[in-house]
């Protein structure tokens, strides 16, 4: 059965970077930071950064990092995520991603804006622009995946948006252990999460505490 | 040498409790969620219920709770959690710890309010009632506490404003695996803190999140 997750990063104080895709560098200052263990993974080193040699960290945080890349079929995100706003008139602009998106499956880019024909690229992403209700949306990534999951991307308040309308099954928060006082706040309005969801905590060798959220109930 | 000390409890998202005195359960419906970890240790059981039969935990949660009531020689705490403001008229009034308080050692109480003899209870708690810079209150509560540490017993509100000075050594905040949405916020305005303090993180048994600062330095 698909489920639907989401991973979020957050720093001790419950912040996420603040991105602004109109400078020069659109993730902010605090992304490095906040993701900093993530990044050393072996995984991450060969799945974003290209890194075939192997190397890379091994332990806790390798294994969220894993289950990131594994058994999504279908993604979901906000139009920022996408980078629509920095070229809102150029209807040939192919987001921020690059020539080789890391998605490799169905991405469908919640919009408010004019329709936009979708744009395959490479390893099996597809970018749709959809401007309906997230349930609709969800309905269809969900028909997209094939069975596998639908992951819930970002930013963060489409993140809070899919929460808070009880659509998430899986939840992973990697908390840093900084504190960055200011950016997007992760966690406004979930009160209660624990009690519709199983919670577990758990330390990496980093530091990173590693946080889930996990709905038994299959939608 | 004297450290100065804080222990908070925090949720997920960053808030403690917000402690009503005028309301018939003071400290709020969510106190015991956030502090049900702690008060299920064999420490806490015996120091803060007089459960003497040595029932509780034992694991990482008590380890904190142990260390929470060793080696302080003077608090700090801020009027609110002495219970100033619930009798402001009465001289006579000994706050809300009730007859034994918990602390067997000199209690100094920030207030601007007028000033007020100081008080003797049992156990060697006595309350001092003190409106002079944190510093100042800080320097004398040092004194007494005769080469032990000084806690800064909260509220949160004055453990941020003893941390915002620069003035703390150690912080240890619990995180239950709760999320509130609601309350006072532990960790406004505390950016960049792991730049001046080690940080470890570690998970208890009961999931709680048990995250330190500590300043290597002697102040």
């Amino acid at each position: 059965m698909t489920r639907v997750r989401i991973d979020l990063f957050s720093s001790l104080d419950g912040y996420t970077a603040a991105p602004d895709p109109m400078a020069d560098n659109p993730m902010g200052e605090d992304w490095g930071p906040l993701t900093a263990a993530y990044a050393a993974t072996r995984t991450f080193r060969q799945k974003v950064f290209g890194d075939t040699s192997g190397a890379g960290t091994t332990g806790v945080d390798e294994s969220y990092a894993a289950a990131f890349f594994t058994g999504v079929g279908a993604e979901i995100m906000g139009a920022a995520m996408f980078g629509l706003h920095a070229n809102p008139d150029d209807p040939d602009w192919k987001g921020w991603w690059g020539d080789e998106p890391p998605f490799g499956c169905p991405v469908y880019v919640l919009t408010h804006s004019a329709p936009r024909p979708s744009i395959a690229m490479v390893n099996g992403t597809t970018f749709h622009f959809r401007s309906g209700a997230i349930e609709e949306v969800l309905a269809e990534a969900t028909a997209a995946a094939g069975g596998l999951d639908v992951r819930v991307g970002g930013g963060v308040r489409t993140a809070q948006e899919f929460l808070r309308a009880g659509l998430v099954d899986d939840l992973h928060v990697g908390i840093a252990p900084i504190v960055l006082a200011r950016g997007n706040r992760v966690w406004d309005d979930l009160r209660g999460l624990e009690h519709t969801h199983r919670v577990t905590t758990e330390v990496a060798e980093s530091g990173t505490i590693h946080v889930t959220f996990t709905r038994e109930e299959q939608r």
